[in-house]
């Protein structure tokens, strides 16, 4: 008889790890804290849209899901800086065209959704709150829409439950949980441009656009109906600082003087800024992952901060490399998880890290001449040596290495830049054989 | 009128916290979980141990403690090292017999809470077990020894309630807490050395007495009955560790070829191995402290490994710099709670490092010969520099700087002595026109 897993949570990580493990032949229930999204009156494109990469679609692809998902995701092949007098700079992620895909979390969820809700060996309970976890006896506890309480027994627990998640509770109780939440003096504030009076995209759609103004920042990414959803991402104490901007016409100076080519697609900027929430930024870490019958996976195991785009595709890494690992064991889920923890702690602990480091240099650096001039290094090194030399970005956004190695090899490519720029070898870029002894000094 | 604060913790922190704010004419209600000590039939000096030194002392002398604690007290004036054959190596912590005391936990709580008690402003409430805590209101509630629910409201909350702290819950959830808990691989049991057939110590009492064997370690500290309450450190999973030492021959041999000298004067060790709980070793670090009108203080906010013997010392120190902070700000509590947690959280930060950097020196150096050596150059220096030259180990146990800069100097001896034994300049060690030199060049 098959095994039974129980995913406390239906969000992204839980819908694609439930098709995972169904394809493995496990039986699934996902228990879900909010209503079923595919009923309620879901908003279309533009809510919250996310950066979908490589090694999210490298999952979606191992389930054949890939290409409908890119259907609803619009490309961006670089990002595109504005300052403040609106005049713009493009850099290309990547090259040959390669891009990152704006999705809506919500649309995405849905589509996950529907794929796990047609396979026979999977079952959905929206509306149950967990309230408790026996971590031993894969036992999980729900109050339901109507109050009552629901008890399920399993032979698996695995948490996708998010970065606030309910059964990691019980690991903090547990005793020699190593646990860490590290909040930036940053929050976030979600904003929108609307689409042009032709019902056009207002700005080029196959960017993700940044005005970068060192201690803040703006980010906007496409949706589908030509809108743009903004972030800014703002210290709460601060000069700029969320705290101190209350009165209307102290947020209007702000978004004026500081987005002068993005406020006038912003009418309802005043509104937002004054309605919508603050959120917080944080970074958690987690070990073990595994504890008796229980496992955490995605946010619940290592929440990270968005500034590499790699949240969501973090997580499902997460869903296949456990996939592999139950492949590697003949699908015992014991040896799987514990498998997939040793694997995979590491990564999550170098996509956190990488994710940090990537908020200071949107921030700070990209506005910068020194930071222009290496990043116009590193492009040329990538377009010429597209086999020998690979960019940080690159081996995190594209490539098929682990985070823990991009976050090494990065150290590497910086090592090697610091020597092109002080002994002034720029022009010799172009020299192959010199720069193929170049690399073979300072990369592995 | 004067204002209200509500200590949650008649612990060693909340005890002496309540003496210090009782002076300073606040009314203080005390609120503690536990039985009341000085009613139950105490054990007296058997039990849990602890070293007190300088930096605890200095608090305690600022209200004329001192010298009641020392009267129950046992100083301790250096380490004793036993090998495996037994033999023993004597390094003295510092000089003109500077010492720590061994204390009973439990007889100085007790003297502490008398104090506590005599004082008219004071109120103690025992068999409280606080159930929430609404931070802003500094609102608490608790449940009652007859399991009935009690309120109490106050100007201002403070947390004196340990590392697994009810109050911090509270933190925990009110967004933008930072909080980290690491554990240790390695946990600790506790045993004992009898005294001998004629009642006295077994061993100097005037020591404390380590068994350091690189991957575990025994240590040994005096009580007034002639016994000493010894502490196994060792790996839960290991070679050997807790998890694999079950039989009682196992254990058997384990102690006998470990602690040879020793276990002749522990005759229930077996017993006591087998019955004894396995403690964790956790630091937990927080911030901030301050929340609305809640604050934490002692290991409520910052939990550190036992192995610079400063755990008590450093909440003692919490207590007597928010004293020094109530003064500066003539007892503004908002003022002054700011104006602690910006002075202290530096220093809480250091002495977690410290600890953790200390109990690898006394596992694995302690016994090493290139370590030795070290420490023999050091204690030179020391005796012979006496104004000039501090030992890390001396500016935390007996000096009167931060811990930050204990911190900080450590790596200035360091390089001192790194400098020392790379020229070779042993013999100069008393050439004190050319060491005042060397300091120069290396000390601030």
């Amino acid at each position: 008889m098959s095994q039974k897993v129980t995913l406390v949570g239906g969000g992204l990580a839980g819908s694609l790890l439930a098709i995972f493990l169904a394809k493995k032949g496990f039986k699934v229930s996902i228990y879900e804290k909010r209503p079923d999204m595919r009923g309620s009156d879901y908003e279309g494109g533009r809510s919250i849209n996310l950066a979908l990469s490589e090694r999210g679609l490298r999952a979606l692809r191992k389930l054949g899901l890939d290409k409908e998902v890119l259907d609803i995701g619009i490309p961006m092949r670089g990002r595109m800086m504005h300052d403040l007098q609106g005049q713009l700079k493009y850099q290309p992620y990547g090259h040959d065209g390669q891009a990152i895909y704006s999705v809506s979390r919500g649309l995405l969820n849905i589509k996950l959704l529907q794929m796990a809700d047609s396979m026979e060996n999977i079952e959905m309970f929206f509306d149950h709150d967990c309230t408790g976890v026996n971590l031993e006896k894969a036992e999980t506890s729900y109050t339901n829409k109507a109050g009552e309480p629901v008890e399920d027994k399993a032979d698996w627990v695995i948490a996708t439950d998010g970065a606030y998640s309910a059964v990691r509770k019980a690991f903090q109780t547990s005793g020699r949980f190593n646990y860490e939440q590290k909040y930036e003096e940053h929050g976030y504030k979600e904003l929108e441009i609307l689409a042009n009076a032709e019902g056009d995209f207002a700005m080029n759609k196959n960017c993700l656009h940044i005005w970068p103004r060192k201690s803040f920042m703006m980010i906007a990414l496409p949706n589908p109906d030509a809108t743009f959803t903004c972030t800014v991402f703002m210290p709460f104490k601060g000069d700029p600082g969320f705290d101190d901007l209350k009165t209307r016409s102290e947020i209007e100076a702000f978004v004026t003087e500081q987005f002068p080519d993005a406020v006038p697609v912003m009418p309802n900027v005043l509104d937002d800024f004054e309605k919508n929430p603050v959120g917080s930024l944080v970074t958690i870490r987690t070990f073990p992952w595994l504890r008796g019958k229980t496992a955490l996976l995605g946010d619940s195991a290592h929440a990270i901060v968005p500034f590499y785009g790699q949240g969501m595709n973090c997580c499902f890494e997460d869903c296949s490399d456990l996939d592999f690992c139950l492949g590697e064991t003949d699908n015992n889920m014991m040896e799987a998880l514990e498998m997939y923890q040793e694997r995979r702690v590491k990564n999550a602990n170098a996509i956190a890290d990488l994710a940090l480091k990537n908020f200071t240099e949107m921030r700070d650096w990209v506005g910068q001449p020194e930071f222009l001039a290496r990043k116009a290094i590193e492009h040329d090194l990538s377009e010429l040596y597209k086999d020998e030399y690979k960019a940080q970005y690159e081996l995190v956004t594209f490539a098929d290495v682990t985070y823990k190695e991009a976050w090494d090899r990065g150290f590497e490519n910086d090592r090697l830049i610091d020597r092109i720029i002080e002994d002034k070898l720029e022009s010799k870029i172009a020299d192959r054989p010199f720069m193929l002894r170049l690399f073979k000094e300072y990369l592995s």
